[in-house]
Order: structure tokens, then sequence, then C-alpha cells
């Protein structure tokens, strides 16, 4: 019975084949050619579980090991985001209504800290093990597909700071300010006056030793602040800088984001929002909120745009780097698995399960879903002291 | 009495100075410092006119020679929107209030060809008074504050065409194609195949003329025709471009042009929309809408994003040309007012005054209000073919 519920499901998949074997060891396969990969169902229950919640009941089921998949795990991500917008939009509608609504809730201060720290805080030795050396955990930029990791992270950094065109003497402000790479490179190529905030204590330690190492004490300073208090306080600044934050913020949130750096952002300032986006007002997916980023909301770069008049700003560029952030998320998903046996041991099998599924599905998200990336660019008010064209990003 | 009126409206202006000349020969300074320019009323009954109807009244005033600017006219125009920009919450409210109601109309296919004739088949002849020799009738693209109007009308075309991508064999679509100078360009440089739409028969005539004198036919057509009926022909392209045309299509039919573009865009292809934005959802100023372009909409930027989702179009690149836009018409107003004498010849007072004052104004407005203009880069779908940077357009 629950077989026949397999094959009814599966025998619509038009792409790439695969192979299901079954908790009595027996095999279909599906789809058309060689199997790319082999989802193994250990056991019947999972079924009724994942049709009734997908991502939530998919991803505790593959987190507890009740599902394993043999091969490539982003080839079988592909292969379900591909066979749901095959989906008629009927099946659609009933796959939306099953998953968990969305409603807009206000992260409290609070409630951000404890999110944040949940994330954040399992621990710099944990996000060592595959992150790049400048720990950068964001989407890098590729000059070429040949480029290292490392190599594209401080390309990254490199190109935000050019398009915030930074002059010595300007006062930069990074919300949400990770492990603090870049307002150090701000300070020695820019000559600029730094200041990261971050909710986690262990970001803030590490930005703090490396701002002592290198000398920077007084020109760059590091704090556990949320940006609410920081807007608060009257402090203000001619730059204004958040990279793979604004999606913390929670949907009811982003206009208190942008509150928040109106208020900071001097006249004339410029901002850059880099931020994961959605192509619609979607809901949170349900595995991701409980497991990986409580608190978080995907924004649209529609409902994004849409704010920013509210508070005077005027989109100067928005640059797409969806297959920079799927070529990031490869690189640290095979890192993940070069070193999957020292994350068991340290976190025990579950949650190196856990992980694992979140960066492969990740990576093939941002190849063949709608989910995006944008850098986002915007003046306060109108500066026409600006260059005319981009050339200095590309010289 | 209507003295006493303009001496209250105006010594609230905080700016630059400049003097009022009144229908008695009686003057009055007003703002900071030496005269910028002078504004001469020549009859009392202007006033509760452009009080009631700011735009409408005082563009019909100046048409009509029943006020004069001395000096820059562009000077009245800026401290005319610094003036308006200044003005308290509720005294903006009232000016909003007394400002013609933006209705959402359709326009029909007929209207459409009726307006945009209005507009653009005033003549060649007149267009070639002020434009380059590329009669292109659009923001020009500066790599330097030197470049002349005609270098930049290049660089504009060749800058619009690398963010396309294209290759040889590749199908590209002009929507308002003006004197197809675009279309030219793509299949000489890039060995398209190209076809040029506008409803201008003089555009249509001039553009045939120089597709066979380039020797072009056969690889690149122009035809007189509305998108929506080349929409629904069923042809398709690799890429869509339109530069200044969407301002015209009307509001109502900002999503009908989208559904047309999804209609005729293969999938994976690219487009490009080049359109003057406003910050917000705004009324059509009503002497533009009256005399200048009727039936068109200057969308906001956030509007025109916001539709793109529903036709499966992600964002790739979204670039503000505001002060190119400013530029362009300064150089324009320049060289109108250099053959002024011309326009008045052949035109007579009333039609120079009125196209001198709309050049003016717009190259102020580009400069200090929220006017804008963005070119926005999208795909059909996802096209994960793409370079990795915009380095391309740069080299």
């Amino acid at each position: 019975m629950q077989k026949t519920l397999v094959r009814k499901l599966f025998e619509r998949v038009q792409g790439k084949g695969f192979s299901v074997q079954y908790w009595d060891g027996t095999t279909d396969r599906f789809g058309r050619g060689t199997p790319r990969f082999k989802l193994i169902l250990r056991d019947p229950a999972v079924l009724p579980r994942v049709l009734k919640e997908p991502e939530l009941g998919f991803g505790e089921a593959y987190m507890e090991g009740r599902v394993e998949v043999e091969g490539d795990l982003r080839e079988l991500v592909r292969t379900a985001i591909e066979y749901r917008n095959a989906l008629g939009e009927s099946r659609k509608a009933l796959f939306a209504l099953k998953a968990a609504q969305m409603l807009p809730w206000r992260n409290s201060p609070a409630r951000q800290k404890k999110d944040v720290q949940y994330h954040y805080d399992i621990g710099n030795e944990f996000y060592s093990l595959w992150l790049d050396e400048t720990m950068s955990y964001s989407c890098a930029y590729f000059k070429s597909p040949n480029d290292s990791l490392h190599q594209a992270q401080l390309q990254k950094v490199d190109h935000t700071l050019r398009k915030l065109q930074l002059k010595p003497g300007h006062t930069l402000l990074d919300i949400g300010s990770g492990w603090g790479w870049l307002i150090v490179r701000a300070a020695q190529q820019h000559g600029v006056r730094a200041l990261g905030i971050t909710l986690s204590e262990q970001q803030v330690a590490e930005t703090r030793k490396r701002i002592a190492d290198l000398g920077l004490t007084g020109q760059v300073e590091a704090e556990l602040m949320d940006y609410r208090t920081l807007a608060d306080s009257g402090r203000t600044f001619d730059r204004v800088v958040s990279v793979g934050m604004f999606e913390h913020v929670g949907r009811a949130n982003l206009p208190v984001y942008m509150a928040a750096v109106a208020k900071m952002l001097k006249p004339g300032g410029l901002s850059l929002l880099h931020t994961i986006t959605h192509m619609t007002e979607d809901p949170v997916n349900p595995w991701i909120e409980k497991y990986i980023f409580p608190g978080g909301y995907i924004p649209s770069l529609r409902e994004t745009i849409w704010l920013l008049p509210e508070y005077d700003f005027h989109v100067l560029d928005v640059e797409s780097l969806r297959l920079h952030y799927a070529m990031t998320l490869e690189r640290w998903a095979e890192n993940y698995d070069r070193n999957y046996t020292r994350v068991v041991e340290q976190f025990g099998e579950r949650f190196a399960r856990m992980w694992r599924l979140y960066l492969h599905s990740c990576a093939a998200s941002f190849r063949v879903s709608g989910l995006d990336i944008h850098q986002i660019l915007f003046s306060k008010g109108l500066n026409n002291d600006l260059p005319l064209t981009r050339q200095h990003l590309y010289d």
C-alpha cells in the first residue's frame, strides 16, 4: 500500500533518473536515464509524514536517518524542486495550504538575540570546519569559476566596499558584522572609521581579537548590539552596510530595519543591503525555520524595493548574485562533507545530518528554484556627487 | 493686493536669490545672494491661476508669454522644486489635492497611436534641431562629463546592447524603436536579426531608409505596429528591449506591457526595460500630460519591479542613470536654445515656448527632484548560462 503511493507519486517525474529503495530492500526506478541518486526509505511511516508537511517531514526524517540519500544529495533536492514546479496550479495551492502559514511576527530584541545566538553561537569551531579562512558566512563573489572560495570571499568584500564608494575619514556601520572581515578591510583599504555590530558573543570576541592583532584599535570597533539600540543612540554614519543580516529580522521588522538605517545614515549617504530574496512573499520553509534559522524570513526583492521610497531611499544599483551563492554553497557543502566525521564526533549524527541537508538543499535551490540574492545600493535623499558609471567596480 | 500675495508666497524661499518684476515695472528680490533669474509677471491674473493649478497654470502662462523668465530657466524650476519640497506636509497635501487626480486609464491601441503621433510626428525636422545625429530621443550614457552628446548616445546604445548579452543569430525585438539606431547597431556589431516597432510613421520611414542604405535589408526590419498586436502574432525573440517607451503605455497598461513581453520572450531570454521612474505612484504633471505627452504615465520603480515575478521575470541588474538624463536634457536644452529662432519661425512662439519650458524643467527635475531613470535587466525564468559578473560591460 505505501509502495503503491510512492509509485503513484513518482511516476510523474519527467526529469533525470533516480531509484527508491524500500524498507524491505526492494527497489524501483523513476525518471529517465541512469539513476543519479538513490532515496532509501527505511521506515514506511515516513511517507504520510512527508506528504502532510513536505519540508518539515522530509527534513526531520533525514535528520533522524529514517530516510537516506546515496549519491548526490543536491540532485535529490533539484528533482524535488523541479517536480514541485511542474505540478499544476491546483496541486501547488494544495502544497501551499499544507505549508505552515506565514504570520508576520515581530522579533523583539531579546528574541532576536536568542535566535541569532542559536545559529551563530554553535561555535566558531563548527563554522571553521567548512567556511574559508575569513569565516565569511555569506555569498562570495567569483570572478571566475576557478577562484578558490577564500579568494571569492575576499573579492566579495572588495566588490561590496567599492559599491559603497568609501573615502578616507568616512564613518561606516556594518549591521551584522560577523567575524569582522569587512570592517577591518574597509579601515585598511579605504581609511574609514568602522563600527560592526552583531548579536553573537563569539563573533564580537573574535572580531575584537583581530582588531587588536592588526593594530586597528580606535579606528575599528565591534559591539554586541541590536541595530535598533544603535539607531536609538542618535549616532550617524556616512555609509551603512549589511551582508546577510536582513534575512534574520523577521517580516514585520523589514520596515523597522529601514527606519533604523534612515535614522543612522547621513543625508546623501549610501547604504548597501545584501540579502537573500524570494520572487514573491513566501512562507519560511518550516524545517529551516524550526532547525536552522528560527525567526528568519526571506524577503521578496519586490517588497524590499517597495519600502525604500518611504524613507527617501533612492535605488542606484541592484545586482543579482544568484549563481555566486550556488557556487559558494557548493564549496561549503564540499568542505562540510570532507569534515563530516569530525562534525559527527563533536555534535552528533542528528545535528550533522541536519546541516548536511541544509547546505546541499540551499546549493540546489539557488540553481533551480527562484531563490536569489541581491545587493541593493541606495542613497538617502539625492546625491549628485557620485561617479557617473559603475566602471570603478571593475578597474 | 496681488503683489502682497507674491511677497507672502516667496518670502519663505531659503535658497538662491531671484527677482520678480511685476506688471507695473516694479521689482522685488527674494532668497539669498545675487539674483540667478528674473521672473516677469506681465499680468496680475496669472497669479490666482497658478495658485489653483500650479503646473498647468504656470506652463500655460509661460507658453502664452504672460510670464517670462530672464536668466537660467532651469534655476527657476530648481527653486520651485526645492520650495515645494521644503513645504510642510500639510501644505504638500494641499498641493497634491489641487493637482489633477490620477485615474488609471487604459490606452487603447487607437488612442496610443494618436498619442504617440501627437508627440513624435511633430516632424523629424523639429527633433533634428536639438537631438544629436543619431536622433536618439532618450537618456544618453556619459562616461565623462566631457563626452559630446553624440558620443554619449552611441555609448548608450552600446551599454544597453552589452547588457543584453547578444550572440550572433539571436533575434532581438526593440519596442518603440525610434529612429532605429539601436536595431541597426545590434545587427552590425552583434550579428543578430532585429525587429523594431514604433507607432510613428515618420520614424518607420526614416529607419527603413537607414536599413536600406546600410545594406541590412532582411536582417533588420522596422514595422508600424503596436506591441500588443505583435504579441498576439505569436512571434518570439531571444531578447526584448525597450528604451523610453514604457512611459507611454499608461498606468493600467503596465501589466499589459509585461504580459506582452512574457509572450514574446523565449524561456531564459533577457529583456531590458529602460524607463523614467518616479519614487512613488504620482499623478502625471497635468501640464505635461496636456501639452507634451498625452496618455503618458511615469511609473514608479517599485510598481514596475512589483509586476515582474507575476510573469516569472527574474531581476538581474538595475542601474540608475539619473544624472545622465540631467546631462542629456541640459545638452538638448542648449541645442534647442541655440536654434530657438528657427523653432519660432517654423512652429510659432507658443509652441516654441512650450518645448523650451519642457526641456529646461525636465533637466532641472532630474537633478533636484526624485525623478529618476532606471535600466532594469531581467530574465524570463532562470538562465544559468550568463556571465558571472558585469565586467563585460566595462571592458
